[in-house]
């Protein structure tokens, strides 16, 4: 068939057949599903790591010097990239001269960069990026890095699939930290100042180590979140505790500095990368990242399940009726329930 | 009993019995939601303002200067804000000077405050608000502004339930406008760049109006978000183009500019928030809102219910077993959930 997706080329790396496969996942097919399935045996070795920050932060620039660095320490690394950042260069929102600094990467066979194209994305996004992960992790990259712009939950969606989460700032707009205020702070592995050499860097270094010691309040925690979303397997003990106990004991929260576009900060920021992911797989913490991806993905697939099954159920008369009566204020959306509730098990 | 909520004295506008309401909304106690089904006949009054912008753009401020202008402009007029920025003065997350400001309402009964701890938001926060802005609605507060810091798409969520949608920009730090590039430009009735007395102002105003003429792509947009949503409910023909067709065509989303710690465009952005609302009753476009956002808690209720029914009815061996399975990659996600239906429907 002419969509078929060709599982050994993607397993030997086909960059083709690659590019294939993430567009059948992107576009939630029939095919991209099946060879999700049948590469999934051969995920789970990819470092995954999440970059986010506010937007002008330079979350683009940093990755883009990480990746170059990465690449000339170990020349056979596979690395590749995922923008889910409407605005990032990567995918192509960005300003011309954005887009000119990143072709730096373009010519390496070892690199592969794949944007989302953010409308397209049928499902959540934090699932397609979740599924374009696990694609590249079964086609041998080592590391996957996930650029995302943060701030709202479905970035901190995005981001919590990562092993290594990376959250950027650059020296304030007026006195604030911008991505700790809007609530990425705490998901973060490793903080990273970038542009330190605008006045205001220090302030924003003082700041964030400010925070970490008080543990700002956040507006849900991964943590609180996850035990939310899992709430289908509650009793699978592996997942209990993600990001927290364990990790805030023993993994100390860098906050680093860089000036990506002059490639200062970088081989400190890649080595506490190193260091964290060896530090995950030490403490098991790894496993349990892994463990409560997985277990999201599937809560996720049951909710459109049931969505689905539902809508075939009830276009009837009776529950158009229940939905008018709600929108007439008849009864309330809790009452509608109860009541659409009855009417099935009748 | 205690815990009691007093329905009459609620609906007669007592702050206590609706300061108890609120947090029993929060705490989602079943005595929050009995009242909430006890008023719902009489919600559907009031016009909710959702404001929204990057941390910094001074969205409180603006709340602030306006409440005021409508108070002072109609004294029988009551207003509520809701506070869902962490960051907001109002939740008491911001510096000090903020906060010393925001005092400046404090004294008027006209005028009820609440901030949501979101920590503490047990269901979803675009929930909880929806919930608190019926029970606001219900009390008789004639306007209902919610001010949350935007980006993600749970600020659009919450936002969405709003009549009329004020997206905030503060002149840019570096040359993008913040609030655009994440995504809830589209969603905007009216902007208001803020802080027009700084140098870059002009610009900001310039790039909103190119934005608003190009169409600027965004990450999903609300029509298309609730479109997803409301997969259950997609045969009611009335909640179809929410946020588009016929509002595209007929509401110019204008571009103004505010310095709102002086009061500068202040009375501007009021009366461009009573002419919307004008005009979306008008178009039937007002009754399209408010159906939306009730056949969207409906949906959420439905997953709720189907999340517990789900979690009580597989808490067993199988159920366990295969989502072992899954984390040690003998299945994919997608086959577990296969093996999961096929278990149920024995």
């Amino acid at each position: 068939m002419k969509n078929q997706i060709d599982v050994n080329a993607v397993l030997a790396g086909d960059r083709r057949a690659l590019a294939r496969f993430l567009t059948a996942i992107e576009n939630e097919t029939a095919s991209g599903r099946q060879t999700l399935d049948a590469v999934f045996k051969r995920t789970g070795q990819a470092h995954i790591i999440g970059v986010t920050g506010s937007p002008g932060a330079g979350k683009s620039s940093l990755v883009n010097q990480l990746v170059k660095y990465f690449r000339q320490a170990d020349p056979s690394k596979k690395i590749a990239i995922i923008a889910v950042d409407p605005s990032s260069p990567f995918t192509g929102g960005a300003l011309l001269g954005d887009r000119v600094r990143m072709r730096d990467l373009s010519g390496d066979e070892g690199i592969f960069i794949r944007s989302m194209a953010t409308r397209g994305a049928l499902g959540g996004l934090a699932r397609t990026t979740s599924a374009m992960a696990e694609a590249l992790d079964a086609a041998g990259f080592e590391m996957i890095f996930i650029e995302t712009v943060g701030a709202g939950q479905s970035e901190v969606d995005i981001v919590r699939l990562a092993h290594t989460t990376i959250v950027v700032e650059a020296p304030g707009m007026g006195d604030d930290i911008q991505a700790s205020k809007a609530g990425i702070l705490e998901i973060a592995d490793i903080l990273v100042v970038n542009k330190a050499d605008q006045p205001m860097a220090e302030n924003a270094v003082r700041t964030l180590k400010a925070m970490l010691e008080l543990g700002h309040p956040i507006v849900q925690s991964a943590a609180e979140r996850l035990h939310h979303r899992a709430l289908a397997f509650e009793a699978v003990e592996v997942t209990s505790d993600i990001h927290q106990n364990s990790e805030a004991e023993s993994w100390q929260v860098p906050v680093l500095t860089t000036i990506s576009t002059e490639g200062v900060g970088i081989q400190e920021t890649a080595e506490k990368i190193l260091e964290h992911g060896v530090a995950l797989k030490q403490r098991g913490e790894w496993k349990k990242r892994e463990a409560a991806r997985l277990q999201e993905a599937l809560h996720d697939l049951l909710i459109q399940t049931f969505l689905e099954k539902w809508q075939r159920e009830s276009s009837s008369d009776f529950v158009q009726a229940v939905i008018r009566d709600m929108l007439n204020r008849v009864h309330s959306p809790h009452q509608a329930l109860q009541i659409l509730i009855k009417g099935q098990n009748k």
